[in-house]
């Protein structure tokens, strides 16, 4: 029989009730908004049941019982990851990553405590053999549509072999998510020079040079906007800096256009005129539209989203779960890991 | 005799001609301007004289003769900086910097090869006594006016006390020159509790914690532009990367805004209308307008300028340096060094 005519499977995602400063409310809402868009989603609710139906009656939003799954403790965005993950055994985090690794699910999405997630993903999914450390990437707007920055948090003190997984992975997601091909890959150093870079990109550098990989050398921290490269690599104590930063500046933005625009009438009319047409030139620079960041390297779908995560956000990380699932993203990452020499 | 009554001697500024993309054009159009602000000023262009010559006679500049400096050879933004230096000991950074070593001047400042620029100042100069690494800083602009960010890639690879001596000197430099009383000081990680940091933030906390300086923990990478500190300390690598994205943000909203223009023509009109006050706004975004960043720890005034400085970027660094000397910053880092307990 041909494949075509198989009938394909929906992509079950568990999507994190309690996860986010505004949670449950803006996950539920995010939940249903996804299941209006794509007609290939299963979703499942995780959390205190009562608090989930509390929020959907609130939103005037159907969403069959039985895919909510209770978790009746919350771990809080303040609490310490491995002690949570310890004293909360049917959080809805850990309860979430079970059903992954049990092959209940084939993705897991939340916005809740970062840590505790990057800590149940690996300790519960488990690593892909081979990966080191997981890696979480972020997409970050350029002069050449957009740039994947890879760790931007996960680990942090990277070793060289660390970069070359980080590069290895981001390449699978830069090309199957990012529609990418042989996506270009730069090394983030303080000039282009071989030697301008720490003593962990030395090293980085050898490996990615003999890693078959398109990788152009080392780059500096303007080249990610300039769009120079598909794929910055970094360690994800200067990814997560960095990441953090470019958020902030469209606050600074507004706060700055907000001081021009008080220092005259005439200045205040021509910001004013001119506010709907800046605010869609900075639509890419919402990181609410894109949801979440994938955590790549553990085996299943997890996807992290950012604490203060709108109904929007939390609709594109359910999405971009489900495309990842569609992609076969993990078994594809599986493969570039397990034929990498330098890694092996 | 009342200190009130004694000739205020002119601070001596040796100006490396030759140094920058756009040299020497834009550092005599730079100096000669910096001289019609202050009149506490007195002024050395070093360089290749014929050509300094030239650039004064091109744009009809009057530029006292026996005030140029001959420097036969130049260290180009292409040449290795150790090398250049051994191989080079006519260059106008090797004579700007042995003049101020020897007392013949007060500062040096130079937009030429930050690298050869460092490496100068640090071996030619010399360290102020107890300071393990020289830093530079720079001036970010923020909700709160602006947060001094150290170190900018003066070094790499710091240690624990190396962070703590960028502090120190950090903050002589927001007090005297920021005119900020008593500035807070976070050290730069990946959230704000103790732990959120790599192996050497670790340690550097400690130290900071027991240094006396106003520091008020770690801080993400998004506080920095909400104004949280006064300054923000990290590593140099970092802080190079972190530098240069910010100041490729400006291009990446031109051509955001470029974008969303071209969709229709009531955008184009609206951000035609807008653009004057755009610019204006963003102004403060402007690199050229802080002119260089002082590199501290050296024992003598020593500014190191964007290798595409304008006129104005010269100008202003010539400004900056002349604050530093009437300040008395070399003195009061000294100070600062010699009564830590931690450094000494």
């Amino acid at each position: 029989m041909d494949n075509s005519f198989k009938k394909k499977s929906k992509c079950r995602i568990i999507v994190d009730a309690m996860g986010g400063d505004f949670a449950p409310q803006n996950v539920v809402v995010g939940a249903v908004d996804a299941l209006k868009e794509s007609t290939s989603l299963e979703l499942f609710l995780v959390g205190v049941t009562s608090e989930i139906k509390k929020a959907l009656k609130q939103n005037n939003l159907n969403f069959a019982e039985n895919s909510i799954i209770d978790a009746p403790e919350v771990i809080s965005m303040k609490d310490i990851p491995t002690q949570a993950l310890k004293s909360k055994p049917n959080s809805s985090i850990s309860i979430g990553c079970k059903l992954v690794k049990e092959g209940n699910a084939d993705a897991f999405v939340s916005a809740g405590n970062t840590g505790a997630m990057m800590a149940a993903s690996t300790l519960i999914i488990g690593r892909i053999p081979g990966v080191g450390r997981p890696t979480m990437g972020a997409e970050i707007p350029s002069l050449n549509g957009r740039c994947f920055l890879f760790d931007v948090g996960a680990g942090k003190d990277a070793k060289a072999h660390h970069l070359l997984e980080y590069a290895l992975m981001a390449n699978i997601y830069a090309s199957e998510i990012g529609g990418i091909n042989n996506p270009t890959i730069g090394l983030l150093g303080m000039g282009e020079e071989d030697s301008k870079t720490n003593e962990v990109g030395l090293a980085a550098f050898k490996l990615l040079k003999d890693s078959g990989l398109n990788f152009i050398g080392n780059i500096e921290g303007r080249d990610i906007l300039k769009g120079k490269v598909d794929i910055a690599v970094c360690d994800g104590f200067v990814g997560n800096i960095l990441l953090k930063f470019g958020e902030s500046v469209p606050d600074l933005l507004k706060y700055l256009l907000k001081q021009t625009a008080e220092k005259s009438f005439f200045n205040k009319i021509k910001i004013g005129l001119a506010k709907g047409v800046l605010k869609e030139a900075l639509k890419s620079l919402d990181y609410q539209e894109q949801g979440g960041v994938p955590l790549l390297g553990v085996n299943g779908i997890s996807i992290i989203g950012h604490g203060s995560s709108t109904a929007k956000a939390v609709k594109n990380m359910i999405l971009r779960a489900n495309e990842m699932h569609e992609k076969k993203l993990i078994n594809k990452i599986q493969s570039a890991v397990s034929a990498s020499k330098a890694i092996n």
